[in-house]
């Protein structure tokens, strides 16, 4: 049998162990025998979960790898976008060589697929996206990158970047971006017309970083769910951090609750310790699709962050009080299929058939691979190794 | 010159490169030349930070080194201490080895000192003081270890608790704990005046964990507020989580606030992410001393928790949404010299004259340390190395 592998003793999921056949990148078989001349990988009873996903990155942003940028920005989110668009060409921060450093590192945490948001405005244009394009190029083997074409700075307050996001969306990228319709571009009708109009032409998704608290944030919400469902859009939509969730106004989060269910929109949330956030238990039980991820990472936003999804997966368990095992066993789905689910991923997962993504760490149970975070023993991406032992094997330029 | 060290090539706090002369257990000068015959020990520019504290631990129930502990325990904060003490004994949760084994673990990661809340009831007695006071001991050439007789199921509501307190007290538990006046023994005044006897009684501090919320948190912080200033403990008292001073009514928070510095009141946060907390930049800039600590780690209440004070420090800072470097710098004052104060501890620091208890880590700045956390390099604890990369020299049980 050519181009297989057989994983023995290894435990999908933290159950049983068991061994795993996988043949042509993809999983044929589980708890079969070794058929002759098959290689055979011993997983020493590790635990198996599948490949691990980041459905909220900007690998355009990072700064490792670079001297330690001291932050003295101010409090207001314009602060923070003004002083990045500022400090990029100041210190050069490559969107190419940042990309790449940051894919390299997540391969060695485990990750298999990448949604990020790359910024366009009319300082930089296209500049990022080509960079992260030619990052994801060179690292195809090892992890999908999924790119969001995300107006950081504006869309309808700076002139020139709808033509832009147009052209990004020509040029390959697969989500449209919106950001604040209201507390950004001062124009929540215009903002959000433009953005499922971009959608509409390209056919493609949408994923909006809706910061907007309270009140404003639920109008901004209910405002997306109307052009969801008034456009046959449903499922298509995400709605990314979404603060207004964790408003205290439980009847208004439940009537949200049931628009975003009605009109199948996504949410993300990176479990901010900061900010009020979604009830990724109560979203969940609603029938919502929660998704998670890293967010900005080491950048001139904040100096936090590790590209590792465990990690996140333990943050979003702390926010949320989950203390249970099956509570955090909800944690790592969310950050598995609730993630593959948002991307659209299909054949993912550890049943025969599915793409052979997958990670082994040393660990009883998935509770304690989130809350332990230990070194990926052995990270596989479409059947071929790709890290060992918490290093990827590609390296980062 | 007997019984010295020159460490070379090290950035205390993070500041210009220099060197540090250790002798007798102290340390002796920064930036002198090498004395005649005194071995150098190479820094390699690593950052010197003074040893972590630990302000808030619970030792004799961590599970680490057990079998994974599946936590199907319900809501309620009675549910996990009744939980608690019925796995204590079916599982056989042993206080002296599993402090051993955590003291291990906090000295491998830099802590040079504990403040342990220990159990005291009436099923386990004083059997939970003496393991750790027996832990404690074993490893008094390496690590510090404060001991709060600590009611955990209650002090008026299970009669004879408080004859124990006195008992424990009386063999060197060196603070009186204490737990939700209201909400646990369901008589703040009562409780109050019997730990606040106890503390007279035996000349000793104040410890109380207050999770309770909004209003009756207040209210009970008020009534401890009051004591202190009655019978004169300014300084002495702490009040742990303090989940009330991050209620809505800033107004109210304000009175507190000007309670607590004019009665020397400590607030101990973890920077929980899922409960209202204090606001550490308020109160330290309104004079407030602030401390911090992990709490519970791997126990029957949760999975989570490392003993690594530099993690504990980054959780408080993405609590407090601090970014800014000076935030950061901050953060770590709490988890080094507030956490000082705090337990009373003389000579502690960087400056000559201290005592030589510190941590050398790779990283460029104080704010790279917190959030990357990188192993630490050497740890030294009166004068002494007690780990190197990441591991105590010492062995756990």
């Amino acid at each position: 049998m050519e181009n297989a592998t057989l994983y023995t003793q290894v435990r999908p999921a933290g159950g049983e162990m068991t061994s795993v056949l996988v043949r042509d990148g993809r999983i044929q078989a589980l708890g079969g025998p070794a058929p002759a001349g098959v290689p055979v990988v011993e997983g020493g009873g590790a635990l198996m979960l599948p490949g691990l996903i980041d459905a909220h990155a900007h690998l355009d942003k990072t700064m490792y790898g670079m001297p330690w940028y001291r932050n003295e920005v101010g409090p207001r989110l314009i602060d923070k976008i003004e002083n990045e668009r500022a400090e990029k060409k100041r210190l050069g921060i490559d969107p190419y060589r940042q990309s790449a450093r940051q894919l390299v590192m997540s391969i060695g945490d485990g990750t298999s697929h990448i949604r990020s948001h790359v910024d366009v405005d009319t300082d930089i244009g296209l500049a990022a996206i080509e960079g992260v394009m030619r990052a994801r190029e060179q690292y195809r083997d090892q992890i999908d990158v999924e790119i969001v074409a995300f107006p950081q700075s504006g869309l309808l307050i700076r002139p020139g970047t709808l033509e832009l996001m147009d052209e990004a969306l020509r040029m390959g990228a697969e989500v449209v971006g919106g950001l604040d319709p209201a507390g950004m571009d001062r124009d929540p009708k215009g903002h959000l017309d433009a953005i499922f109009g971009l959608a509409q032409r390209h056919g493609k998704p949408i994923d909006i970083h809706l910061h907007e608290a309270g009140e404003l944030g639920a109008f901004s919400m209910q405002m997306t769910i109307d052009r969801v469902l008034a456009l046959g859009m449903q499922g298509k939509v995400t709605l990314s951090h979404s603060f207004c969730l964790g408003m205290p106004d439980t009847y208004a989060v439940q009537a949200l609750t049931e628009g975003l269910l009605k009109a199948g929109v996504h949410i993300m949330t990176t479990g901010s310790a900061s900010r009020p956030v979604p009830n990724v238990a109560k979203l969940h039980a609603a029938g919502v699709t929660v998704c998670t991820g890293n967010d900005g990472m080491r950048d001139t936003w904040g100096p936090y962050g590790k590209p590792d999804m465990l990690e996140r997966t333990m943050l979003v368990g702390l926010r949320n009080n989950f203390r249970r095992d099956d509570e955090l066993d909800l944690a790592l789905h969310v950050a598995t299929y609730g993630n593959a689910q948002v991307m659209g991923l299909s054949d993912y997962g550890l049943a025969p058939g599915c793409h052979a993504d997958f990670v082994l760490v040393d660990a009883e149970t998935v509770a304690e691979a989130i809350v332990s975070r230990p070194p990926r023993k052995l990270v596989v991406k479409g059947g071929r190794v790709v890290a060992r032992d918490g290093r990827a094997l590609a390296e980062a330029p």
